[in-house]
């Protein structure tokens, strides 16, 4: 396949540009660096079937030329620093919604039909059923970020119905692994680093999490494109399970060895927006024959390795 | 009340400024009368409580200014051409979806607090249950329109949670009554009028649909404004009654007393994005003490008598 994964630069994005290279398939890469790395590309760069397209989505001509003869496109390129919305309250509308827009346009043009897409649980806003499936009652948007990926996945269909795109999208969990270099591993990891007596955390510790190894993350993705053609496809991605941000840091801490003083923030929720308990009914994604190879406790370990091991991924560029 | 009403010029706009002023507030009206017309508002020009500024939603300096100092922001400004999504895909992002963003940060710049938004029933895509209660089954978009009005429902809760802001959000039905100006009581007056003796009909014409007279759905939005006070509150607004296209069209010829040739373009849906049923669950909304007066047939009535008595309303300026 031509594949074109905006975001290749990113945690997920560059973890799909090697598996794509391992299967064979061509990838153009398409990312802005604003906070994608391209040291998570160095594997890519050595395979001819690679080039990458420095670009921003919302420059339109410039993604199209990228999207062109594609035959499919893996949108992943988002800000995803969901806890700062507030502070910069058009950033989200304007990287992932009005971004979206321009991917679609952008296949529009070119005649792209396909699209898979990165969207969240956090579409859910603080949901009543657990664990919450894809047609969970409709939900009240409780974040900017949630709002955003809400509004990109409603464009998305419209284009699906409107233009006769094939669409699949993803509602993940947090998402784990080599690479990962945002959320509360990293945080804890980096605090603790600096301080290891004492870790600070933000709400009162019993927020309940989900959470996602990210090769079993593009395991998934790989095998809904193989096997999924409807008009437009919706998928939880997540364990089954979930665990404490206390037990989390359990884990964490006993596997660097340290025993900090915990200092909470308090209150039910880390930042505004977060929701207190995060478990999605992943079923569907499952009847496909998927499921995930590691435990939360291996993805968060696996992601202190990393974190060891890559001290220059705790500092942006 | 200080109120400001964005698409003051409009159909629904222009009712609910005149009611506002009955009742002693003051209104600020917002417009860039694309589709709004000042003929709408030659009362309100008489009332010394109003004043209009002509400017677009995303023009945020002068938005900002007008919003400055309103106790509640009713903001009804919109693309409300459903029909043609498809054929300007970026319009209803930029004029609903952005636009929407534009009033919050209007809003959250001047300290205004209260948001009344005016959503659509076309969030619901293609439901499967009716009638369709608030909390139905999380939605696939079918429209661009659908897409751009979820979008923006989900940047107004988020700001809600974001900024300490509250919103009553409605997803209405299609509305008729005086000042109507789209729709297909519209246009099928406007053929009849050109020549009685045919009548063209988009899809099979057994599309099922639920119609709310304007002034109705004046009297729900200004008693939620004085009952309720959540956070984000959402209501269905419409009538428990729906009406096939066919029937419709029976009651509009019988009313102007012509009997047309029917030519049906045939299919289940109108055009791309076209619900084939829409009937909303408006038990909240009525359980707030609200009932609509005017049935389907009688708010068709006096659509067609308003539009046999002002023929300048068939033309654009």
């Amino acid at each position: 396949m031509r594949t074109v994964v905006t975001g290749a630069a990113g945690f997920i994005g560059s973890h799909l540009t090697d598996r794509l290279l391992a299967e064979g398939h061509h990838v153009t890469g398409f990312d802005n660096l604003s906070t994608g790395r391209l040291e998570f590309l160095a594997e890519a760069f050595r395979n001819p079937n690679f080039c990458l397209i420095e670009g921003d989505l919302l420059d339109l001509p410039t993604l199209t030329a990228a999207v062109s003869g594609a035959d499919i496109v893996f949108h992943l390129a988002a800000n995803a620093d969901v806890r700062f919305g507030t502070k910069h309250p058009g950033r989200d509308l304007e990287q992932n919604t009005c971004g979206t827009w321009s991917v679609l346009e952008a296949m529009r043009a070119t005649g792209v039909r396909r699209i898979v897409f990165a969207s969240t649980g956090s579409v859910y806003g603080e949901p009543q059923i657990f664990p919450t499936p894809e047609d969970a009652p409709f939900p009240v948007q409780t974040s900017l970020y949630g709002a955003s990926k809400v509004a990109a996945e409603g464009l998305i269909s419209a284009y699906c119905e409107g233009f006769g795109m094939e669409a699949i999208i993803f509602r993940f969990v947090s998402i784990l692994g080599e690479r990962y270099t945002h959320g509360h591993v990293f945080d804890f990891y980096k605090q603790l680093r600096e301080h290891p007596d004492w870790l600070r955390i933000l709400g009162n510790g019993r927020q309940r999490k989900s959470y996602l190894y990210v090769q079993d993350c593009v395991s998934a993705i790989l095998l809904a494109v193989e096997k999924v053609r409807e008009k437009t496809n919706i998928f939880n991605l997540g364990t089954d399970d979930f665990c404490e941000v206390n037990q989390s840091v359990e884990w964490i801490c006993s596997h660097l060895g340290v025993s900090p003083r915990l200092e909470y923030s308090g209150g039910e929720r880390g930042w505004v927006g977060d929701s207190p308990f995060i478990l999605l009914d992943c079923s569907r994604i499952r009847s496909l024959g998927w499921k995930p190879q590691l435990s939360i406790r291996e993805g968060i370990e696996r992601t202190v390795d990393y974190l060891r091991m890559n001290p220059w991924a705790l500092t942006r560029e």
